[in-house]
């Protein structure tokens, strides 16, 4: 259940498999490319380092790579695309983030060679990675071996016409023995230091012989001969470390002196602490289901490699769309952050959740310049959102014909702003944080309500205020009006931040007082803000729970949803025009829906099921982002036959490639919507209007039980879910509510209580 | 007969087929790599550029390619390796010296493209190369079209351990459209500038869109949209020129001009252009098999890649071991060159036999360097030759252990100094070009025995002059003393050169005196030569016509070859032990034998017959300069059972990859070998003491007729070879041999004289 297995090769799939073995920690993420084939997608990302040079936005930059190793036996290059092997095997352990791959070659009959790699990328010391290759073979004979660092990677490579290369070349080092490279991005002249060294012994002795260094251009290396004997172990060990300006002077300096002394450590020291640490994060975020090993085993992946983007240390980063695994997207961050993968953090690192909060922080003056520029006030965060906080969404793409398609998502899906003010307060409630909030977070929230304060449109003649021409989460349909996912949100939005800045001026005058001259309001203009938030115009049918999407939306042309294809995932309906779906009813993922879960405590159970029950069979699912929310909805109106399916093509989205571009990286929101479903749809986890914790569970008929952590108020709560009762241990004394009962929580002891009836 | 063909794809056979499909002009050879290959060895070689760096030795750089050109659809690189096609042949169009490139992809079951490209380097504007790609689909859709210069290449990309770069790159340069890149080689600081553009249009009009340039570090490329329509041709012209400070003191600005010019000229014209001086080359070079397609096939196509080699125009390069096809031995020019290769081009392009000599002549410099560093007089030609004459052949080489192996060839293979010797007397009597002899060739023969003058060792005991410690041809045995090849040769040369000398004296006085002051010679000196040459020792059984290959061979342990492969090549005999091979009298190649055919006037039928039986079974074959040689000889001594088969061998060494490394490059000596083995064999021409033609033809079997033509004495002489009679044509009257019969030849009218009897 903890290891994802790759047992043989077909080389149409390497790209999909270096996403799903992409290994991470935070600081920087490697593709999980293999030393044995040409075909493959180098990805070696920094997080937080981004260009544009002559891209048409700014991507997380693909730097040199140092992995790259290459064996030779007479002259040819040990390579499965190549030459005959009896098996080739790769494994991600996830439980000690180790991918291993194991192969034997066939040389001829009766030459074989074995090779044996174990790669990992610290989380001890972020900036150290390894990987140790234990080879023998059958023969008497010379092995070369072949240590890289190769500064020609490029961004896009699967895409011709825009790869770019986002760095320059402004050293490589011989460093007699090893490599040093030093790379330097075009805009903003970040300086990144790759240096690494290879080392290869036999019973304790040295075999690497005969070193020849060349310098290919921007391609260096080192190369080694190792003669080897029948049957004896040949261990070859790359250390290396990365530095970069971002977060130290003289990134140089400190690469030679750790790389020193990592070797001097010795590998396994490195890799046990690794180990160590990685056990931690596991006691914090695992999920247990019994009863279906892939519903375990895939979950567990998704949860593996998205907690693998989170970053402990560094409050100016985010995690990306596809994380640290690829360049979909140009590692730019979304909505995707805050709505899906937030709560998995929160829930279980609070301390990363608080550094994807202090991002957005860091960046609102390019969320101030966002507003400015568009004639707003106060902070607007960006769509798409890279290193500064500025829009980075592109503002057109080019279609099939080369014909240029304006993108509007940038100019009109204004709705992250109320996303990441949701963040914020589940974030407060889940934590306790004062100090956070005091400092940071109402900030933030105020200034993102003084932009909603801004964009408001007053209706005279309704006396309401409209906010037209947006787009919301459902993307086929641009320039509406009255979005309800947006207009209720901001309504919450400005009413939360005047509660909290009200909070504010009780709690601390003097950061108060600080704080709104800072911000350029005045405690009249909060005021305002709480009447704008009582008459901000919600579409709603007057006689019915149902929810206008958009204002107009139900006069649209109407298609349901009725055939489903072999995954079980809808069909377009019959008749449909693809070109003209604003003109249907079809959405592509949920809206009222996504409104509903987010805010669950502001709607009856009436009206989730009846907009529920609507909604769900107009939703194309033609987002990663979809199936886990209608499945966690679906269980909480009682239609739970779908929740299994469509929890299951969430966990899937990568191990089965199921959207078709897992080669572009993880689907990070879809890992996050993967825990939510888990804990908050099956597990039944939900926080009332009071900040009271829920348990509504409801397991999939041949699951025996669902075991999670969350850390709330900051101790970690302890919940197992089976079929007829729920099991809680927690630190400390609490009531929470099981199935609508109030019950008592006691301290150090397993709590036990009935599910049935 | 004229056309070789590549009919099915294996990606095995790729680089063996970049021999084959290489495409050279004297001036520089592009190996045929395939564009829809990911799997190739780049070759851009030009003539005379060598550059050491961090090598062993001087190689012929592989400079930067600016040949590769990549389609994309759908963003996928169009790729035998990758997609479904539904034919891929490639065609060698020997008579236009053209590479046609045909394959059809299908892309899905309803989506195919088809490309046709044409290739060639033109022979009339040396500078020039140009690639024709048409291009068809049948469907509606948006192909990529990218143009790049290439200045990653190195050298030895087979050979991991000595990969080497040589150049720098010194400037990249966006042309807006087209492409510049200006390489300088790492020594002696040659800059090499390739230029080339890439225009796509259809029906007259211009359908390369949407341009985008970019810098990946070294590699550098141009590319663009073209929105395809079904059924409609598109055609795809890459222009490239190629300039260099060896020729031209601004080659940029040159590459600048002439590839605007060829732009507007057009490609069609350069193209015919080309065509014409390529059948040109044909009617001097053509010989025609009749009765055995694949025979006639075989020789022309070893006569196309020699004669792609040769350079009319530069008196400073030569042609190395393996042509201007690849990186095999450095590019080093060996005795190959006037040995086998020589007579090729003397008989049909004499100018070119001339620069070959030249060659010579201008590393004069480099081989009285090596001589005085040797501790010797006059010029030493070095075994391996490259830019400027100094002496090139590696001192040692790694066995398989990484144990260093001292090679001895550079030391001890004197004998290349005595091989151009006869080269340039060959030279002489078929030219008689008296200029040549009188400002340059007698200077050759003259300081190169005065090497030889100097080299001899004085046997006091036996009053007579030996050369000890030398290798032969045979390089099975080393360090031996008075080797027969070496000695007569030497011998021959030092009568020679007393000859000519004597012949300028009377001549050109003036010219006489200035050569011996400028070699430092008196005539007494000259005298002397004649004196040694009566004297040195040329090993000899008392009793019989059989010669001793060297001092001592007769006493080493005898092998005689039984048994043969499948390829009717000789079998190890049982017992041999390989790695004391110079213990026995099995040799690698003709030593005796090769003297004997050289200076064949020299030797009587008798003597040639016992020594060609006493070792042709004892020769191994171990070098493709072999077989030819024992195919003239067995002729000329009546044993014509071997002559067929080891013909076919010398031709189809690099079709069939019998040597196992075709992938190296041409085996340039062997295709010299193919050219002597069917005119001096099969065709029975010789030139006796008194320089007077013989011709003693011998046909195999099936063969109905074999034409071929010699240039003799600045006139054509076309020879037509049939069953039962000879058929001559010349431009003068002239006395000839047939069959040992003197006969007339009447100007301008066929002679035919009968064969039989």
């Amino acid at each position: 259940m903890w290891k994802i297995v790759q047992d043989s090769y077909d080389r149409v799939k390497n790209r999909n498999y270096e996403t799903i073995f992409t290994l991470a920690n935070g600081y920087r993420g490697f593709r999980g490319y293999n030393e044995f084939s040409m075909f493959r997608d180098k990805g070696n990302y920094i997080a937080g380092i981004f260009d544009k040079s002559t891209a048409q936005v700014p991507e997380l930059v693909n730097f040199p790579d140092p992995l790259e190793v290459n064996f030779y036996l007479d002259n040819t290059k040990l390579s499965v695309d190549d030459l005959e092997f009896k098996y080739f095997t790769r494994t991600l352990d996830m439980k000690n983030s180790v991918l291993i791959t194991e192969v034997e070659f066939k040389i001829s009959e009766k030459k074989h060679i074995r090779i044996k790699a174990e790669r990992f990328v610290s989380r001890n010391n972020i900036h150290r990675y390894g990987v140790r290759y234990i080879i023998s073979g059958n023969f008497e004979g010379k092995l070369l071996v072949e240590n890289v660092i190769d500064g020609r990677t490029t961004n896009g490579t699967f895409d011709p016409i825009n790869r770019v290369r986002h760095y320059n070349i402004i050293e490589k080092r011989n460093m007699s023995p090893g490599l040093l490279m030093v790379s330097k991005t075009k805009d903003s002249g970040i300086t990144v230091v790759e240096a690494n060294n290879l080392l290869i012994f036999s019973n304790n002795d040295n075999v690497a012989k005969n070193r020849r260094y060349e310098e290919f251009g921007d391609y260096i290396r080192e190369i080694y001969e190792v003669f080897m004997m029948p049957g004896k172990n040949y261990i070859c060990i790359k250390y290396g470390v990365t530095y970069t300006s971002r977060e130290i002077e003289d990134p140089v300096k400190e690469a030679l002196v750790d790389l020193e002394e990592f070797i001097l450590e010795g590998f396994d020291i490195e890799l046990e602490r690794h180990k160590e640490i990685q056990k931690k994060i596991w006691e914090k975020i695992n999920v247990k289901i019994e009863g279906d090993e892939l519903a375990d085993k895939a979950l567990r992946f998704n949860l593996f490699h998205l907690a693998s983007c989170g970053s402990e240390y560094d409050a100016k980063v985010s995690i990306g769309a596809k994380g640290l695994h690829g360049e979909g997207y140009k590692g730019h961050v979304f909505w995707d952050t805050e709505t899906f993968m937030f709560p998995f953090f929160l829930y279980t690192q609070p301390c990363i959740a608080k550094n994807l909060l202090m991002y957005r922080y860091n960046t609102l003056e390019g969320a101030r310049e966002n507003a400015f520029e568009n004639g707003y006030s106060g902070a607007q965060f960006p769509w798409e959102s890279a290193e500064d906080g500025r829009e980075v969404t592109p503002k057109w793409g080019l279609d099939y014909y080369g014909n240029h398609v304006r993108i509007w998502t940038g100019d009109e899906e204004y709705h992250i702003n109320s996303d990441i003010a949701v963040a914020i307060f589940d974030y407060y409630r889940a934590t306790g944080d004062e100090d956070f909030m005091i400092n940071y977070g109402i900030e933030l929230l105020a200034d993102t309500a003084k932009f909603w304060a801004s964009r408001v449109e007053y209706n005279q003649k309704f006396d309401r205020y409209e906010i037209n021409r947006v787009i919301g989460p459902d993307e086929f349909h641009e320039h509406v009006n009255n979005n309800v996912y947006t207009n209720y949100l901001a309504k919450w939005h400005l009413s939360k931040a005047y509660e909290f800045l009200k909070w504010l001026e009780k709690r601390s005058p003097e950061k108060f007082v600080k704080l709104i001259t800072g911000l350029g309001i005045s405690k009249s203009d909060i005021n305002e803000w709480l009447e704008i938030s009582k008459k901000i115009y919600i579409p709603k049918r007057e006689d019915s729970s149902l929810i206008e999407q958009f204002e107009g939306y139900f006069k649209l042309k109407d298609y349901v949803i009725t055939e489903y294809d072999e995954n079980g995932m809808p069909k377009w309906p019959k008749g449909v025009n693809l070109s003209k779906l604003n003109e249907t009813k079809l959405i592509k993922q949920p809206d009222v829906i996504m409104l509903m879960l987010l805010l669950q405590e502001e709607f009856t159970l009436e009206e989730k099921r009846v907009n529920y029950e609507y909604y769900e069979k107009r939703t194309m699912h033609k987002s990663s982002l979809s199936p886990s929310i209608y499945s966690i909805m679906g269980i909480k109106v009682g239609d739970t036959h779908n929740a299994y399916k469509y929890f299951m093509k969430t966990v899937l989205v990568d191990l089965e490639n199921n959207q078709g571009n897992t080669e572009l990286g993880l689907h990070a929101a879809s890992a996050g919507g993967a825990w939510q479903a888990a804990v908050f749809g099956f597990g039944g986890l939900s926080v009332d209007k009071n900040g009271m914790l829920h348990f509504d569970p409801w397991l999939p008929e041949h699951w025996q039980s669902l075991s999670y952590k969350i850390f709330w108020k900051g101790l970690q709560m302890v919940i197992t879910v089976k079929k007829e009762k729920i099991i809680i241990t927690y630190g400390k004394e609490i009531e929470v509510f099981v199935k609508g009962r109030k019950v008592r929580i006691l301290p150090a002891s397993e709590n036990v209580f009935p599910l049935e009836n």
